[in-house]
């Protein structure tokens, strides 16, 4: 019996409620002039509050030395094991956009790039051509049927869209055309099983008419595939824990992933304070919030050590409006590190802190990388939250007699 | 999927150097007057250094309360699950004297043992007969033929030796003619699997030569088979890791382990400082290099505190050899702990440290039992050493989308 399968057999509906708060690249590395990380330079006097009267620890969302993607980081945060509920890039990215990715369909990311007369790729992100233009191109391309296999194709943003295959006996085993370098041609498409032979084919023809569609067309005049993959089918969070899940968040990947897990999305804007706003709006009518915090990430995906500072600056001058909700379960923490020193997710562990009333407080009264090293939680795998949330919720029974 | 699975699959080559120098029987138990372990006794400035720079940990090598003998205790270091992967003592032994141990063979671990008149062992080790006695009597018993079996005898060290059966239709499962009490004969080889019938009357027909032959002979009359195993078929720490590793190992059975797992051997002399020379006369050709350190092992085996914590303090003035280098990666840590006053191999977690450009340091100062405790490491699996090791040194990929 798996963990995720014990913990179905133990969960309740009770009243109480969790909510649960990522934000996304939450761990760093010392900026070698203070020795402290972005989150230890960070005035967060809210979340040190927290952390104060909660139980602290160390998060490994995938495994020791690991770097996870989003993904993987919220599936275990999730409660699923990251590894075996890996999802690929394309199924991710369709669900990301609220594409009804449906069992059978084929789904790929794609790139608009540039290639020369001799078709060699000269720039794979075609000068990063805004949505708008993006959005234009996926038009002249949406649509198709090849061989019975109806083709969509929806813009994601800048230069990424989705093409979709929907269709009788198509099989994701498929290669990747996008050679991840400049100079060659996107290599052909190949079936990497047998049942994957008519997939295979009507990529190749998908390919061939972008090429003839595109062709005057600048500077996005090809496409690149890559990641693709099916829907995967996970047991919903509902089933496992019973809760009646929503999800807020304003960047449309983690608003696939939180269906994905049969959470019910909730419409939102486009800042923190809109999403802590949401929250306050809708909070009476689950039992369980994921609230998804993207700005940590992307300036640590961009080096910017004081920006991140900043951000989780201004997300702890909001978390008043999380406390005053009076949650029974409050869980704070990351789906992976995103030092400003690596410029990108790490490996490093992330800090999490669970508050509730029934938590065993420790000793920590700073909610950073250091401080939860000597937390009450320990170094947990990520797919312990979820269980803890749980607990401290009183919505786990008594395992055995 | 299993977690060398997933590294498999992230692994990339690079560039960068990890050094893993492995310091056998590393871990202690306190002297019961100070208070202190081995290692915390030890002056060890540059070994303090690398940790107060570094993150560190305990390592338990197979799991909690699990004494490890060297093969489980290197495998897990070297990343591999150290109870699947387990070897005879036989393969073993033949290894680690550059035997080339072929499929299908079955190999032995021999002592010579002395037995009086009516067959009774009275000394197992033959009174400890030196290797060139034992080099002597061996070729006395090598190369003959039994049934088809051609049976290979070498001199490992002192009474040790190794006997090796090489034919069609052999098998290992066969039981140890060695009781480990005297005052009885060797046990009869018997068959502990249909398939092993024809091993055991080989085996038995040869110990019943050996008796033969020997019986003039004093105080070697007589041999113990023991450890009956297979070559193990392990995916290669190249595969895995993407590395090209060097093993620099002043003892026999170290090298043979790591040729298992596909590092090259480096030939080097049996002193630490042989050892440390060699590692920097070749440091250039590898991008990984498992250095072997033996005497603190059997400083502790011997019971003997005070020559471990000399033999840790020696180590410890090489240590700007390794540093010099400059490696992107060190770890340093053990196979096992051998506390001084267990005078063997003990369960106890080993001290680990990394060192390296991305580390997330952590408040660890010396490298010590108790200090390790409180290090950003935690307590791991030997297991995950490598994952990290490959982390920091940027050689694995994101997982995940």
């Amino acid at each position: 019996m798996t963990n995720q399968d014990l913990i179905k057999t133990l969960s309740i509906q009770t009243p109480s409620k969790i909510v649960l708060l990522v934000i996304d690249g939450l761990g760093g590395l010392p900026n070698p002039e203070t020795g402290k990380t972005e989150l230890e330079t960070a005035k967060k006097p809210n979340l040190d509050k927290l952390a104060a009267g909660g139980i602290c620890g160390l998060s490994d969302l995938v495994s020791p030395g690991i770097t996870p993607g989003s993904a993987p980081g919220h599936l275990g945060i999730f409660g699923y094991d990251p590894v075996a509920c890996n999802i690929g890039r394309g199924a991710l990215e369709a669900v990301g956009i609220d594409f009804d990715l449906r069992p059978g369909d084929v789904a790929a990311r794609g790139n608009f790039c540039t290639v020369d007369e001799a078709g060699r790729v000269t720039d794979r992100r075609a000068g990063r051509i805004p949505t708008e233009r993006c959005a234009e191109l996926c038009k002249l391309l949406d649509g198709q049927v090849i061989d019975n296999v109806k083709i969509f194709v929806q813009p994601v943003q800048d230069y990424r869209f989705i093409a979709v295959f929907r269709g009788d006996g198509l099989s994701p085993a498929l290669n990747d055309t996008d050679s991840q370098h400049e100079g060659v041609p996107p290599l052909t498409v190949n079936a990497l099983s047998p049942e994957a032979k008519h997939a295979a084919e009507v990529a190749n023809k998908f390919i061939a008419r972008a090429k003839t569609i595109l062709a005057n067309q600048r500077p996005a005049n090809m496409v690149l595939l890559r990641g693709f993959s099916e829907r995967p089918t996970f047991p919903s969070m509902s089933e496992i824990y019973k809760l009646k899940p929503a999800a807020i968040a304003a960047y449309p990947m983690y608003r696939g992933l939180a269906r994905l897990v049969g959470m019910e999305v909730v419409k939102t804007g486009s800042r923190i304070k809109d999403e802590f706003a949401t929250l306050a709006e809708r909070y009476a009518e689950y039992d369980f919030v994921f609230l998804h915090i993207k700005p940590a990430d992307s300036a640590g995906e961009d080096g910017d050590f004081e920006r991140k500072v900043a951000v989780i600056e201004e997300l702890d001058s909001l978390i008043p409006q999380l406390t005053r909700l009076e949650p029974d379960v409050i869980v704070v923490t990351g789906d992976h590190s995103t030092p400003a020193l690596l410029k990108g997710h790490s490996w490093h562990p992330v800090p999490v802190l669970i508050s509730g009333k029934y938590c065993r407080t420790d000793k920590v009264t700073q909610f950073g990388e250091s401080a939860c090293l000597g937390g009450g939680l320990g170094r947990i795998s990520a797919t312990q939250i979820m269980p803890l949330a749980m607990a401290n919720a009183l919505k786990l029974n008594k395992f055995g007699a």
